[in-house]
């Protein structure tokens, strides 16, 4: 199968150039003027931009969550992904307490396996730390899972003590895998939600009051602490508060290797929000919660300065009518998670390059280089270039597009973002030179992507 | 009993200046030019330094460990405390697991009965956080104890988890107590001592290297996160390293209540010390270990500015022929402590104020004015003022001072300053306008020293 | 003449305690309970505080303008002054262009002759920087005037280039003396109001509007950094810019020897205020501005931490129906200065004492103790101290004040802070033990103020 | 022209990877596997990096000094620029006083033409700033210099006032220039020198020891302001103190477009080199001068993390046995300046990528990719992209260079890295597609160089 791309204008983290790409095998294999090729699919891109596609590194399909699971399975959730512009997507396996972290990764296989629409690799979530398991880590870098993820929150569910973070910090160093890490203090917090509960706070808005900002910031600065004796690299996810983001800074003005995403919600959303009538707060109960609108401006500033290096989506979707109801009268008991995996990049075109807080250039950094170097994805995913995999959004920037729980495709039945309209429109989307996406249409098919085994550093 | 002291140079945290005072009552009762009145005993002050008494709230006397106690009890360390011109200490009651706080205190109370020789009062070391204790806490503040110790080291023994300290400190908010925080990351420590040991380090030295200054650093910061959001002030102890001091002032910086002690090892030893030949580094195992000498300039920097605000001793000897012995073979069983309370007021006049470091009256409000406003000692102590006790100091600043086991009062048999030369000599001290250090002799009693019951804010 | 002050609650910047105060020879003699002697005046302080008198090291009475003056002289200034509690003020000389300080030191000294109610100094204003000039400032310091103010604003009037700066701080390094700087950058901000004029812009505001708080940060800094190279302590003169002192705090912060003053205006007044109606605007047209009142927050956190160290006035008032119209159609043209020298200790006690921002004793420092010790009044003024003179305030915290142009002692004809109620009263004013306030009366003198010869550092 | 280039190791600031570049017309038209084309030149890139031709954005070629010139002219000066692998400079026209900006630039024009080998751009110097030539700005910029330079340091040469930079800035805002700044406080600089001199002091590192860090960082912070309050961004040229760069990457941390260059001699070399004997520390006299090479570390982290966006050479030579003999017996009057626009790349390759202080990819942005977007070069220059002009250099990793006055092309009697043996050798420079290097041999020709015009923001 060989495919031509004309006359768009292809951007790169670096480079932004009128050309045609060539694409055999699906790697591109030439990129040039007028190229005269034999193909078997001409595409025309003129007035378009020609986008490495998107890789969103944070997702959680087929979740499992207290007997239900997160409503986007790897089908669902990479088709919505895939009209969203993004092409690869790195999920969490977890490893279940007194479990192998094989299992765990051979579980979330099966989950993928005949379903995604994309490529896909994975992190390991460790909820326990023994030195079987530290052994292990070194097993599943051969397997292309090279980043562990941990969390300082959720005591009895994902939390690990300081000595176990150290310890697969240390192991981490050791083998070239990457840390990932939750950064917020589960164990304060949990006090202030059940001193909250018994004052009889039922609202979602109580679940940001009880996760202030300084814990997010005060868990921050102990990873980068803990990981820097362990002289370790360490990646903070989801980070949502300016306080937080001060503390990446710091670290990186004394010369650290930390590095920090940020969300589209956590740029876009607000406290605000929780502050919706009835209970439509729930939609937007995820952790860390959104923050306050007037330190939006400290985000957008992190991400133009490279102290927040990604933009994820934390992708981890529960519908209104079902799960989320769970939480109707205890607010600690909202399942955590909202939808995005779809939106991130129109989200961040609109009101990001659009709205001049990042250039196009960056813009296609922290949603798709820059993700794909730090997790060990690079060369083959993130770029446009010679030899690596032709996964290609064509983006229109005449069109629009109007978000909406009635037209997205996310298996979820709200959207945050209901009623907004982007500016650009996502057109054509190629996964390894296949075109899986045409004139709003997925002419791709589930159980396409392929498992993408990442290098260690 | 009526006192005069005749002609001396009184000094306060903010006066310095020329005049009589007249004792009555164990209180100063007047202070003037030539007071004509008819005195007990009159004591010539000609050519010298008339000092508030120095407060040293941070000792360790009869401390129970491991079967032994460290070697100075409440008769020989408060002589010794007496002898170096320190007229006050606070000194630890430590609450035993499954006992109460007021089985602590009692205890701690019977042990200074009939041997403390100048007047004292008690912090309460919290090994755990039951609901039960937090709720005692009220009853001790009543009883004077106010202010609460806890441990972010040394897990098994004094540690307590985030949710544990916090939910004290919170407690501690309501009843006006003030925190004091050992700020050690003590689990990640103890996996760098386990790994240590594991390679076959045995000296000591290694207790240095096991302590990372980052990990005071990280606890600091975390204590004063988690006291921001408890909204109540935290006090550092034995603040060490020049990274902890950081967090401190850009908690000032930003308006937070947060306080910090330093003491005479930190800011006139250093990490060299473990380098002395043989067994000796374990004079100087105490934790946080001594540091980087190229960052003593810093903690001076801090006390000039304020943000230290306090010097006290952790004043915990052992000998070296006896207890030290433990960890002849392993840094880790080394008993941590070191003596200082006889030495602090003259290291401080020479190294601090003689040295150029800080002001004479900035001398006293380190070592006397700030611990006891911080710790609602004053103005009973802390000053010299109508009204106020008469703990006084005659200083004389043509005297000397040569330091060393053979000579210092302390009960320990070796002394980390041996053979430094201090100008400046304390020549007579005054202990509620009773003089009991006089011509180098002490002429007091054990057991005249009285509890003070301390102020809550 | 032998006063007695008996059963009021003195307070220092250390201590507060109640006790009695003998006062002979204008100086206090003895401090204690129930003192027994002989006076020619009692006065009762029964629940009164009984202050050191304030210290106002910024004022310009009868300052030359334009052909006019600043409304109040050394007769109406230190009257005024003397009902508000300050018992000192430090004026400012101000050489000539091609005339010697000592020229400008003795025409001063003969404004304030036959004048002064209460005592005073002089600080020098340079215009120009000779080394003539530079050589005369030894002469000056021998006549008391040991500090030097210099200005980074007013292009042609005061501005002095970095040269002429660096070169004066360096002579004062010498001999001792301190330099007070007005730091803000002049020429930019002419370059702003040649602007803002040229576009028509005539209203008060635009007063504020062309002297940023950057070019307050920016000059703050430079003064800071030319003083670290010719090594002597600068002395920032009315902060007014939360970026201004984030630059003194850094400077601390890193030990240099940086002071800063703040002035009522800058804590309770703010930009609003220029948007009065009409012209009423002018009332607050001073340099620098009011600033933002959501930073006002910052500057009494630099107060409570001592990043901040005085409070003076800049007192330097101009009618409305006079003076000020002179701006009427030129806000560059409106005379710079607002009265103050009456309401400062009202305002500090009632704002900041009661408003919680800083305690009694804090209130006592930095009205008075620092202001003294930072310019050689210390220990004559400052404290509350036997040998000290007995410049001291009966403060009746059960009083109130009503501020008004109608009823204050200042002659000028509006007040910036009209109708604002104060809690507390100056009840009793003594300068060197004589009462010169008494019952809301003057029952001082005019030409009663003693010049003081300050200490060089 | 056609030229092929098969099997390098292409790398951009984004990329790496193997391919074919066929270059057509001077630009580069195809890049691609495998690529079959008829071409008139082969190149075989076997093994060797395929890197975008270096460009220095700090030079002065023949530049006048003292009736004398810098002694490379646009001839010797891009010919030995070619040998280190620069393929296009950006050298400083300088008006004089009185004249006017397109006098300056048609004389800097006709200095290169005939004579360059390589392309060339021109930023402005500007030495005064009259109403006139800030009109004369625009034209400029329609010429293609789109960058003017302006000077904090050297009075009565290129100094210019606060309020003139002030006025320039503003200017450069509307036009969509970019300022340039030399960031040292000139006037205190020189009254350090004339008190140095009138000490006696004559070696040169007296240059060293009276230009202060702290008086650079006073600079780029004072020029940040200024910049923030005209609202347009800021180039600090040569930035050799850390201390400035903390005024850099604090200006970035509050979001500020604020950028900044160094230079290899400020990463490689120290104030030790002053201390060199004899007469040679003057081979180093340069403003700024080097620095503490404790600090080396902290200019390579701000490279790093993009606190420095980019390394020039302020390329300025003068022979020691000639220019810098001027200063022989006074300091003060060394020609300022040094040679470096061979050995540039070298150094950043060797010193930078292979020491481990930044990747392959960075060194290309560095040295290429960020100076051509910052100052209007780039897409033209400054990549390997379709469409690009075809400056390209193939480096040899296995090769290795030593530099030395004896075989640089640089026309100076000394090289300041005189022996140091440099891993990595230019192979081969391709200019516009034409090779101009070829086996260490210049087989381009002087005047085939082109005048770029460049781009306003």
């Amino acid at each position: 199968m060989k495919t031509l791309i004309q006359n768009g204008t292809i951007v790169t983290a670096t480079d932004r150039y009128e050309a045609d790409i060539f694409i055999d095998g699906g790697v591109v294999t030439t990129i040039g003027k007028n190229l005269k090729v034999a193909a078997d699919k001409t595409l025309d891109a003129k007035g378009k931009y020609v986008l490495p596609g998107g890789i969103d590194v944070h997702t959680h399909l087929d979740m499992p969550f207290g007997g239900a699971f997160s409503v986007d399975d790897f089908q669902t959730g990479t088709i919505a992904a895939a009209f969203g512009g993004t092409t690869c997507i790195v999920d969490f396996a977890i490893q279940e307490r007194g479990h192998s972290l094989r299992h765990a990764w051979e579980t979330w296989m099966a989950k993928a396996e005949g379903k995604a629409a994309i490529d896909y690799g994975f992190h390991m979530i460790m909820r326990e730390s023994t030195p079987e398991l530290r052994e292990e880590m070194g097993a599943m870098v051969k397997e292309g899972v090279t980043s562990f993820k941990l969390f300082m929150a959720y005591p009895g569910v994902f939390y690990l003590d300081d000595a176990s973070i150290f310890r697969t910090m240390q192991r981490s160093g050791e083998i070239g895998a990457t840390i990932c890490m939750h950064a917020e203090n589960g164990p304060v917090i949990d006090v202030l939600i059940e001193q909250a509960r018994a004052k009889g706070h039922k609202a979602p808005k109580w679940h940001a009051l009880t996760r202030p900002a300084r814990l997010e910031a005060e868990a921050t600065y102990r990873a980068i602490c803990l990981a820097e004796v362990a002289d370790v690299p360490v990646y903070i996810v989801h980070l949502s508060a300016a306080e937080a983001l001060e503390q990446v800074t710091a670290a990186r003005d004394r010369g650290l290797p930390a590095f920090a995403e940020t969300c589209p919600q956590y740029l876009f959303l607000s406290y605000d929000n929780y502050e919706e009538p009835g209970f439509d707060g729930a939609k937007y109960v995820m952790s860390p919660p959104l923050r306050d609108k007037a330190k939006q401006k400290d985000l957008w500033r992190g991400l133009k300065f490279n102290d927040l290096q990604t933009v994820a989506t934390d992708h981890c979707p529960f519908c209104m009518k079902d799960e989320k109801q769970i939480g109707k009268d205890d607010f600690s008991k909202i399942p955590n998670g909202a939808p995005g995996i779809e939106t991130r990049m129109s989200l961040m075109y609109d009101g990001g390059v659009l709205a001049g807080n990042i250039t196009l250039e960056r813009f296609v950094e922290v949603t798709s280089t820059s993700p794909a170097k730090i997790f060990g994805l690079f060369p083959k995913k993130g770029t446009i270039a010679v030899g690596s995999d032709a996964d290609i959004v064509l983006f229109d920037p005449a069109g629009s597009t109007t978000w909406s729980a009635k037209t997205h495709h996310m298996n979820v039945d709200y959207n945050p973002y209901e009623g907004r309209v982007c500016k650009g429109a996502v057109d054509t989307v190629l996964s390894r030179g296949e075109v899986i996406i045409e004139k709003k249409l997925f002419v791709g098919r589930a159980g396409r992507g392929e498992y993408v085994k990442r290098k260690a550093r």
